[in-house]
């Protein structure tokens, strides 16, 4: 399995270059990425490139048999560069370029911007499609969904929209601009969201606005990728994602690249309260499902993380090693840690790397050269697998949505998603968390939380899994929009009326509130006994509560079993969550926002339902994945959590805190 | 009595029209509200104009006996307009146009919007004056004082500066240019505050901003009233207020339209803690006497408010009704609901009506009917209206002064008025809240918080009430500034010296810190522990206590008495609290800040002095309210409270929550 | 002693002048600052100068003795030459010029501006330079360090850093800009830190723009006070300076001025808890320090402060007076009160001065007279200094380096000398605040917190100091940066290991988190023990704790010892303090953050190690200090709290609340 670094040579004197490369030899590192940042050394002038130096590093590294992926540089246009050519500046959503000295100012729609790319990639594919020790490349760094409102970007929006809709009287009809006389006349007229109250403007709009961002990073990256392609067909193409403010869609990014890379730094500080759910496993496996491929990890956390927010605490012990082997346990094939030394200069400087700037090997070092020991003796899983029967689908459409329309207080998609992905890793069971309008086929449990907005061949999906056989766990807020992010004009969950058995009457907006709920399903209740005293013993409202949300549902099939209703409020006894046969499988509807141990405990109550088996005692915060290649499977088991755990499975294993076990089946 | 709702025909398919009205004939609706927002239907290209779908609306509801009122669609101009004339969009703080898109964008003096608004009011207002349903207009919509910072806009508030003082010396002296070198040599030096740093602008200059800011809006206002009226001199004429950031002047506003009407929104939350004001109530007083007429409410509260802040809370039952109902209590003699259905489409599509988008009849359906139904049954009162004894001042002056200049921490204008609204509320005492410079006849009380700013003729007008026989309260922060937000060369109270017979020494911001308060008159006390038990039996400090800011007084005539005292810090035992014997009347000094519980115990107190008729044991959130009408008076009861209430009045009445009861006398 | 005010007579009607001045003279009041913000009256009109009204106002003082400063009032350009000559009006980090109408608008690099400046102070200083009363001039107002991004200051920028550097290449290596592709080709490119993330930026580049903003405005006041000195060379020359977000450089902003004078606002709200640091005196100290000279107080508390910030709290009796003359305890000649009489008008009217704008003398006049009558009692002392042996080193760059890159939550440079200069004043120690760089023969203590960034000299200076025989402190984050703000590349703390025997072996940032700590130094545990008790008794983890940063220390000399180490983390028993002698001295290592308790009992410790004499049972908030002048030596006890205070000296002496004492010995 590849394991290695992100490094800098053109930040250190060329005197320091071969000590390092001799010393990630010496520990076991065979992979580094080179170049993200480096585009003025590149092209220091205009035209006038300089890859002579990148050629001896790159050497340094193929002479010790350790391989290389190369950034193209293009998130750090060079200072030249924006000086002489200010129309490839960002421009703010108040109609401002942004002031540059930072990092990412550039236009990925700018045309010129667009002619500085080909050149350099150009020169450096061409340049190194022949070194076997270039395996690949990253494009450009951490891009995320396209907020730039240039009069190229105002110009390609409009464009977008006008292939979308053909005519002005299709946008009216789908945006509803009748409402407060929003109506164009004409596409000129069209303006991305801008301002300060973009959460004032018309939401099918703005929601359009967000996917052509997503469409212009997606086209940014394929432009890239396809030029790359076009020197170098054997190059593995890749770009770093990673959660942030406007997120492309990955599955977009990802369609034309080789595999998924993930920037990876989880929290160095875990919740004390067991009740407060920390579940970074699902970054991983989401990432995972984007290709439903292994996945790099192309930044791994290395210490303190601070810059320009004051800094973090430092990383217990264990945990530089864990995080990175939890990683592998989730499917990734490759793990580089950012970055081999901190840099000394730049608004980076306290974002920790393995090594201090004194290059003095110290804990995090020491911890370091014993992960590469132990991803050295991990088995060749390269490509291996999980094959999980639980699914959990992400949109970003919905999530989308959710943050132009914030549905009540302390209430966010990624929450819900969370929730569920840690109830049934609670519990043993390895999670997918695959694109919405992914196949179903193999699973048994498909959780599909906040379905705001419709999508026919979604719907179909759902139902069909069902009918198939399948469990299906929907929640409040599902079909509530059409694909315009207008409401639908049959009641909530409208098109999962069928599949659901219910129709919510009316809703109550929580909050942050908490409210008593009464469970009536027997087996779900004596679970929920047992989780509350695992999880949450001393808490209050800890057995039976809800919060955030509140669908009062009304029952319009017999076969509906109610599972829950509301303990509290005038609506109290009206239904909350329920379950309805539907073909051979069971759809539920969980009405309401619930506490973590309501979750496991409801999601134990569905495992044993379908007789699927899973692990009862597993110590909360122990992780339980597989992965299978051909006659290969392998289980690990990781302790994210600041205890040392006992698991029994077929033997009692001891595990430290931030311990990882692989143990071969 | 009139009930209604706002309805928005052309954001539904037309085929829904008909069933819509034949549903609101049905529960018995006879007003609707139409074209608000529906400039871009009405005029869907510069010059051509669409009324047809319009008069299809009206004759649907003419023909089931229901009333309309328009809209003037001012606040929504359509896309081309702000596209093709991009000068009629509003200028921000900052100097920067704002960002179109949601509404209200539209400079109100723009020459050129001023032109387009004469040329659809008039087609408006030619097509409809002769029917007979269309009863009046609203004039735009939810206006506020007109924070334009446009070329046009700044040069309009150099030349009222001008009108107001003549000479540029005048100016320099009014505002006490002096300091900082402010002076200016001519009026082009004058601008309107502008920058981040508004609260650090001279605050003479800013308040005359803020009195510009209203007569700017009262002027567009006035432009469109006397054009419809030229018109159709019979039209109701009238504009939907609201309590908002920059309120205009409400009496100059209203004062060549018909009637007042509000946007009605209480909260959906009451308060938990009994002790914490809740005075909806002030809200209706203040629009009743803004022209001492009835008013409308021309949006009503139907359901969960949110869109661009996350949703609230759903409103509890009985709410709707209720509040509904308190309206025409407190002499409201229309209410539509804000609206018949609640919005698939535009941002504003979480601002929940009567109906879901699905039209299905849901609980606020019903609670609907049933209102409308109660409605129907209602006496004919229109005109109807409470003779009261008790007035509290309100003056937008003192309002825009507070605002510019915060005195202490937690320290708001309108909390000193609902204080006092609450307090003869709690009694039973209908209470009027009336201009500062109205006339005081026919009140024996009158409050008079916080007139920081002097006005000769209000004093006068206070002078001769209490020396006629009435009691007057004042309190800290009056007598400070003189007409132009200088402070007073005299003492404070400066103008109130010999009515209230002290002077303040000296005075202490306590801002949010309490502090102990010892009360010497014994009615007072007394008073004081019985409502303590009422109100914050379990509260700290709950028996004499104060807050805000500490006046000390000193006494300088025999005549005062001293009703409290400060019972901590250094200038303990300094008197906090007086009164005065002035003419035949009194005068009250309030030098600090009181809990609930002693503003109810004082004001009692007050009217067990002037012997005047109460109701003791009303339960507190019950509200008593009358109107009369020739030789009818009815008594309303209102129960603004979640819990169960018992009144004894002649019998022993039960109320529901939320529930409203008519006693005829 | 001198005992003032700051007058505005243009601010009101001269026929108040007289009986001002009268009352002043009356009062003991012999100088009063005037003219500070009067440009508007001097230069009415562009090239038209009035003086005469100036004349007559100093006339009045100069009838009576009493001295005149007076202010240029640069600060203040009037109205018509913000209109007029648009570029002298600063421009704001966005790149907007500013919104005029408060104050301090004006770019102190614009030709034209400075050409303004030129005629008007040139007018003054030749009119006045005859006048014998008047004996100075206070140059602007409270000057920030230059934040102005107009073109000229831009350029100005461009040539501060190519003076510095001389090559651009020189540049990019002093920067790093190696790092995101942020090297320079040109000087052309150099922006100053924009837009809205500033904390992004380059820290070394951002770090230079604070130096040059520094030099900018030392440069202004340079101008001015060579233009005045070449007018007037007997006049003295000031600029009242103060703590802001921008500090320019104290020692360079004086160092061609006659003294130092600072605007003295202490709270007045103490804070409650004893364990909560208040240190007012620092400020006083630091001022001290600047010039090693006795200062003034160019503007004194005089009451409530607030205006654009709601009012805070009302100064409590005893706190006007006292303050002044703890000012003169700590080594001011002057002492002005801002102001004689509170502003009727603009924008601070709510600062509070002696007088209300009613000229009622109140309490706070009875308390300044009292002040006046105790300071003619005073001796005369003017020039007396106190000798003190201990140090703490300031530097502006250290502050500036700071507040750009945050280091831990709650974490602030400021807070740290703050902490060190308390633990010594409570143990009744006179304390200087001195230039990092300035000699340290005549200290046999010097504490040197936070020195982040090396400086060749300072180091030298410190080891010598050391070897010498001297006691030094240092901290955590020491020796962490070169000079150029880029991390050392040797292990923290780098230049000081010699010294200080121990290496960082890495760090934690513990923010607001609280960690114990072991205290195995008998004597530290002892003196702690004592100060816990009497600061902090009932305090959660009171006696031995550690905050916001870790070091876990290496010791790497056998003649270290460890004073304290980690009772808590996987670092617990790593050494956290230690001491290691040096040459004669000692050199102490403080690597966390410590509780008042132990500091002080750390500063008492090291003081009986050092058989230096001290106050062991001084109360806590009482401050002793000397000044010595000649032969003559006077002590003085002020008590900064809000209790009545026994002392025991000699005699036993009772001091009341914010009491001063002078006790000649």
């Amino acid at each position: 399995m590849r394991i290695g670094v992100d490094y800098y040579p053109e930040q250190w004197d060329e005197n320091m270059w071969e000590s390092d490369a001799d010393r990630m030899k010496e520990i076991g590192v065979n992979i580094v990425r080179l170049a993200e940042f480096a585009w003025s050394k590149l092209e220091p002038v205009e035209g006038n490139y300089d890859f002579a130096w990148l050629d001896r590093a790159i050497q340094l590294f193929a002479d010790r048999g350790i391989e290389v992926i190369l950034g193209t540089p293009t998130c750090t246009p060079p200072q030249w560069m924006l000086h002489n050519y200010p129309e490839i500046i960002q421009v703010d959503q108040h109609g401002n370029r942004v002031a540059t000295g930072i990092r990412g100012h550039r236009c990925m729609n700018s045309p010129m911007f667009r002619e500085f790319c080909r050149r350099i990639i150009t020169k450096m594919v061409s340049r190194y499609r022949d070194w076997d020790s270039v395996i690949g490349y990253q494009i450009d760094n951490e891009l995320e969904a396209n907020q730039c409102r240039c009069s190229v970007c105002q110009e390609r929006f409009r464009s977008w929209v006008k292939r979308k809709y053909g005519t002005i009287e299709e946008v009216n009809q789908a945006y509803g601009n009748i409402v407060w006389s929003g109506e164009f006349s004409d596409f000129d007229e069209i303006m991305p969201p801008m301002g300060e109250h973009l959460l004032w403007m018309n939401p099918s709009l703005h929601l359009d606005y967000q996917c052509y961002a997503s469409d212009s990073t997606v086209g940014y990256a394929r432009y890239q990728a396809e030029l790359i392609r076009k020197l170098d067909s054997d190059a593995k193409i890749t770009t770093n994602t990673w959660l942030c403010e406007h997120m492309p869609d990955f599955y977009d990014l990802f369609s034309n690249m080789d595999f998924v890379s993930y920037d990876n730094y989880p929290t160095a500080e875990l919740p004390q309260n067991p009740r407060e759910l920390y579940s970074h496993a699902f970054h991983l496996d989401l990432m995972r499902g984007i290709q439903g491929k292994p996945y790099w990890i192309m930044e791994q956390l290395s210490g303190i993380v601070g810059s320009w927010a004051p800094m973090g605490r430092t990383p217990k012990p264990g945990m530089l090693k864990g995080y990175a082997l939890q990683a592998y346990a989730h499917g990734a094939d490759a793990v580089l840690h950012f970055r081999w030394r901190t840099a000394k200069a730049g608004a980076e400087m306290y974002w920790h790397g393995i090594l201090d700037p004194s290059n003095v090997p110290g804990r995090r070092y020491q911890e370091f050269r014993d992960l590469c020991q132990i991803v050295g003796t991990l088995p060749e899983m390269e490509g291996a697998m999980p094959v999980n029967k639980v699914a959990v689908l992400y949109s970003s459409l919905q999530e989308y949505a959710f943050k132009l329309q914030h549905q009540a207080e302390g209430m966010y998609y990624l929450e819900y998603l969370k929730s569920w992905h840690d109830a049934f890793t609670c519990l043993g069971i390895g999670v997918d968390i695959i694109a919405w309008d992914a196949p179903l086929k193999q699973y048994d449990i498909v959780v599909a939380p906040n379905l705001l907005i419709n999508d026919d061949r979604v719907v179909r999906h759902l139902y069909d899994f069902t009918e198939r056989g399948g469990t299906l766990l929907l929640t409040n807020r599902c079909g509530v929009k059409d694909e315009n992010n207008q409401c639908m004009t049959e009641a909530i969950p409208s098109v999962y009326r069928d599949l659901t058995g219910i129709t919510v009457r009316e809703y109550d907006p929580l909050g942050m509130v908490i409210r008593k709920l009464d469970i009536q399903n027997d087996a779900w209740a004596d679970n929920l006994g047992k989780w509350s005293k695992r999880v949450a013993a001393d808490q209050e409202y800890s057995k039976v509560s809800c919060t955030r949300w509140c669908d009062l549902l009304e029952i319009h099939m017999g076969s509906v079993e109610v599972l829950a209703s509301y303990g509290e409020e005038f609506y109290q006894g009206t239904p909350a969550v329920s379950r309805n046969p539907y073909g051979k499988g069971w759809c539920y509807y969980i009405g309401t926002g619930l506490h973590r141990e309501a979750y496991i405990a409801l999601a134990e109550t569905i495992l044993q339902e379908r007789k699927m088996s899973y692990y009862a005692d597993l110590p909360i915060g122990v992780e339980l994945t597989e992965r299978t290649k051909g006659e290969n499977t392998w289980q690990f088991l990781f302790n994210n959590t600041e205890q040392r755990q006992v698991v029994s499975l077929e033997e009692e294993i001891l595990l430290e805190p931030f311990e990882m076990r692989v143990i071969p089946s």
